[in-house]
Parts: C-alpha cells; structure tokens; sequence
C-alpha cells in the first residue's frame, strides 16, 4: 500500500501540475485523457523512448534527460506540421530516484510546456530493478491539408524540387563525441560547451514547421543523421536526392574543427540527433522560403535537389561534383 | 548500422502488418501517424507500462505479456465508454529476446486487434540491457456526450446510485498467487487453470462498455482492487459507497476457496487486474440494465450504492449489515 500510495502522491505532487489548463486530462485523476479535435485538424500521434546506458547517462542530469525525452518527440510532430497538443509520459525508475530527481525532471517538462505548448494528459508509473526507462507519446494537431510528410504530396516530375535544412548540421553529433570524452585541439570552452549543449539541448523547430507546412512538399526530422534522413524522404517518394556536401551549413565550431580534422567530415554528414529540419520545396517557392527565413532566428539553407532518379538513392557529392562515398549513413546508436 | 538496420527489419517484420489497414499509420514508415477524427466523437488517451520482474515474469511468456499490455489499455478505454481505434507501442528489449519471441508477441497483438478492433500505429524498439519493458499508448473513440469518469455526470443526490460489476471480482488475485506456487486445496486442474487464466489472460470490457456508456452515471476498470476502484469514484464523485459484500459476484472456484480458506475473503476484494468494469446508475435505468444483460454474456451484478456521504468513503457490510473492516483498499505490485 505504501508503494502505491507513494505513485498516487508523486503523481500529484510533480505531474499533475503539467496537467494544469488542460480540461480533459481530469487533473491526471481518471482512467484516460478525453477531448475534442477542432474538425479544421488532424490529429498526430508519435511517441519515442530513451533508455539509460543507451541513450543518455544518469550524469547527463533529470533536466537533459526531461528535455530530450520531450523535444526529440515534439520534433517529430514538427516533421508532420503539428502543433503540439499534448502528451503521456512513461515512467519507469528504480528506486534510488529520488524525489530531488523527479522534481527537476518535471520541472523541466513544465518549461518546455510553456515554451513549445501542450500539456500533459496522462501517463503511468512504475518501478524497475533496471535502468531509467522512459517513453513520451505525444499528441500534436495540424491543419487539414497542411500535414507533411516524409513522401512527397505528388509525385516527383522533371522539376527537381529544392532541398533544404535549417540551423547546421553534425554539432549534436560532435557534443556526443565530446561528452564522451573524445579531446579536440583548439577548441575553447566555449566552444565546447556549445556543442555539448546541442547535443543535450535540441530545439524542435516547431516555429519553422509552422511556417512551411503550407507549401512544403516533404520534411523529416534529422534523428538519425543527414544522409540517413534525406534518404528516408527519397525512399518514401520514390526519387533520388543530390547532397552537395560544401553547401552543408556547419556551425563556425563543427567548420573550425573539420578544417584541422577532415576525417569528421563524415560525423557530420551522418551523426544523429541534431533534430533539424529537411525539407523539399519546389524552386518557385523559395522566394517564399526567403520571407520565412527573414522571420525566424535560424538559417535555412538549400542543400541539394529531390528528383528523378534510382528511388531512395542518396549522392553526396563534394565540390567539384565527385560522389563521396561514405561507410555508413546514419549514425549507430553507442 | 547493423543495429539500426535490424531494428528496421523487425519493425518491417512484425509491427508493419499490424498497421495495415489504418491508412493514417503510413505502414509506420513516416515520422508519425496523422489522421482526423470524426466531429461526432471525443478522443480518448490512457498508456499504461509493463516491467519484467514487476508486473509479469518472462516465463509468462510473448502471447500472455502482449495481451496483458494491450488489454489492460483497452480495459481503460471501456472505462472511459471508448472504442479501440489505434495504438503506439514501446519496447525495450534486451539483446537475448529473439525472434520467436518477437513473432509471437506480434501475433498476440494481431489475434487481439481483430478480436477488439483498432491498429498499431507508431512506436519504438530500442535495445536495453535491463529488464524487459514495455509501454503502450493506445487511443480511442467515443461518441460526444457519452464518455464515462469516475466522476458521476451529475453531483449524486438524495437518491443513491446502484453501483454494479461486470463479470466476477478476485479471479485474477487467485490466478497470481496459484502462479506464485500458493496451494490451495481440493481445487482442481480445471479450476486451477481457469483462475490463472483470468490473471493472464483478461478479457476487456468493450462490449459492455458500448451498452452502457448511453445512461451509466461514472464508470472505473477494477485494476487496482474492487475496493480501491469503487474508492476512486466515490473520491471523484464526492460521495459514498456501500459495498455488499456478500453480494460481490464470485466465481464457483473463488466461491469454493473463500468457503475453506475465509481469510482469502480480503484478497477478493482488494485483489488487482480483475478488468472487470465497476459502474454506477440510476436505480429506474435497473430495467434498461436488464436488457444489456441479456445481450452481454457476462452478468452485471449489483453490489452497493454510491450515495450522499463522507466524499471518498467506502463502507464494507457483511449480510448482517456490519462494517467488515479491511487492512488496506488495494493491491500491492509484488
């Protein structure tokens, strides 16, 4: 009884205050969340887990961890063009968690809420003799019509559509190798704290979703690293991407340390995680893209080309238009 | 990449096929599920997560886990008066489960979505090296103006509800101790296997759950224990049930066990994971109930009355109307 009753009250005390302003979550009191979708929206459903010891580190603190759970499923309703509605969170915690631990977590879901929106609606509680488990399904709604996805609304013609990314590329994978433990000369600690924090502190690009789903042609998230990503997008609409790697956007750090280390090259191109945006438009849209970009704090940049081609071929070609053949193309998870 | 590659190959193997149908899963190959639901219904949201060595023991075996995983969300939505529409699920899995395995929980899964209705959605796989540990998230659909709490609709009155039961109440508890290794004696190899059967193979009350959501007053699914569950509504409702206790539907087994062993009279009635569905109504819609009963192979059975009185109160009589007092309201996880 005690131990059930140590659920109900930490429910109480750190969850359902994430439930505040949300009428059909019932205060987290009931046997489900109920409510109604606006008949102007779709609903979008996604959810994603992270294990200890897989992917994150006890070290890496309740508020990285609460943020990455939230922000990497919230990036995901980003790819589709939905607002973020709400949310179930799963818990599974051994029991030297302490309440100083869960108080932090939730916390830092609460700012995310105010940040990005939503609320939460429901969820589960339980031990476990293992690692720290969690899972997030979160809920987001999207404009009829507006929804995107991974597969082009028509098919791919002769017209190659543009592709894009926003911010840059690979610095979420260089802070990973970073925490790890991995040494680079000439960076500052600056920079390094830089790169480590967007590894442990990705931004949805929710605002840029917003402001491209009218138009877009297909977006995806970038999780799984550049090429993997856009070659799930060229898989899904049966075409064929051309990557030019130079036109890449790195951030001033990733470009300082592939200058003195050509072999990151590749990190970038395929570390996962940055949780970007990519994204094809067609040509004629970009003048449309530039009034975007003008309003959001973040660069978009055009990449390379969706088109006519061997279906989900990736050619990532370097400056002077060689194919750079690279080993992998998506990042192995530790 | 071999990991990830293989994560996809299962996915594509197993989940994929249980996703057919619904078009908005998009074989599971996009980012996330997006699709409307109907102006005339609510959506309903409830998750609830399975540990090994907490809630059931791999020698339980794929068929009996994923059924429990499912059915213990889809007995959520019958509380709620929801029809199973779609589900995303998580698993984390240590390296040494297999093929087989995986196969034979997908199977169960499959077996269950044509029994109850609703498709797989979305997900996770990811790899632990902890226990097995499962999440689901499953969604449902109830038509505007009949959802169920465990809040009554209306604040109760001078006229007391009449609280019912589905089914038969303390199986499951039975079942759970018979597989912990209890002897019990006099039962035999028929009664043993049908009470370890109501623990491991629950049967949700979807059907019921329809018949009744048009008048029933607030509903709850027996998960935590019959008395912790009629609490819950009294608590929610802000008033008080008394509980008959002689009059708790029992099962031959159960009725033949509690006849010699008296002391098991209190597992009845706290035992968890019944999934039987507890409900409130009023007593001029007996006869409407009636009807149901005759339609539903399960009977409904009265056993108190939810009433004006301390909020959150349940009062136990024994046949000569005396309070029968009770260690504790509700089931302890292990």
């Amino acid at each position: 009884m005690s131990e059930k009753l140590g659920e109900f009250q930490r429910i109480a005390k750190y969850f359902k205050p994430l439930a505040a302003g949300f009428a059909g979550a019932f205060g987290l009191g009931d046997d489900a969340a109920a409510f109604e979708i606006p008949s102007t929206h779709e609903l979008v459903a996604t959810t994603d887990a992270m294990v200890e010891g897989v992917h994150f580190l006890r070290a890496d603190g309740p508020q990285s961890i609460a943020r990455r759970l939230l922000r990497s499923n919230l990036s995901d309703l980003a790819a589709m063009g939905a607002d973020p509605h709400g949310y179930l969170l799963v818990t599974s915690l051994p029991n030297d968690i302490g309440e100083d631990w869960l108080e932090t977590f939730a916390r830092a879901l609460g700012d995310d809420q105010k940040t990005y929106g939503g609320h939460l609606i429901g969820g589960d509680s339980v031990r476990t003799d293992g690692p720290i488990t969690l899972s997030l399904t979160a809920l987001g709604l999207v404009p009829k019509g507006q929804l995107m996805r991974r597969k082009t609304r028509q098919k791919v013609g002769s017209q190659p559509l543009s592709l894009y990314v926003t911010g840059t590329i690979g610095d979420a994978a260089l802070g990973l190798m970073l925490s790890q433990g991995r040494k680079f000369a000439g960076l500052t600690a600056e920079e390094e704290s830089y790169l480590k924090q967007r590894h442990f502190t990705p931004e949805p690009r929710l605002n840029i979703s917003k402001a491209i789903r009218g138009f877009a042609k297909a977006c995806i998230d970038i999780s799984d690293g550049l090429v993997a990503d856009i070659g799930h997008i060229a898989e899904q609409s049966s075409a064929q991407v051309i990557l030019h790697a130079g036109d890449v956007p790195l951030s001033k750090c990733a470009q300082k340390l592939v200058k003195s280390n050509p072999d990151l090259w590749e990190v970038l191109l395929t570390g996962g995680e940055d949780y970007e945006l990519a994204f094809a438009i067609e040509a004629q849209e970009e003048s449309l893209l530039t009034i975007v970009g003008s309003k959001v704090n973040v660069p978009l940049t055009k990449i390379g080309t969706l088109q006519l081609g061997t279906a989900g071929d990736v050619q990532v070609l370097d400056q002077e238009s060689r194919v750079i053949p690279l080993k992998q193309r998506g990042w192995v998870h530790f």
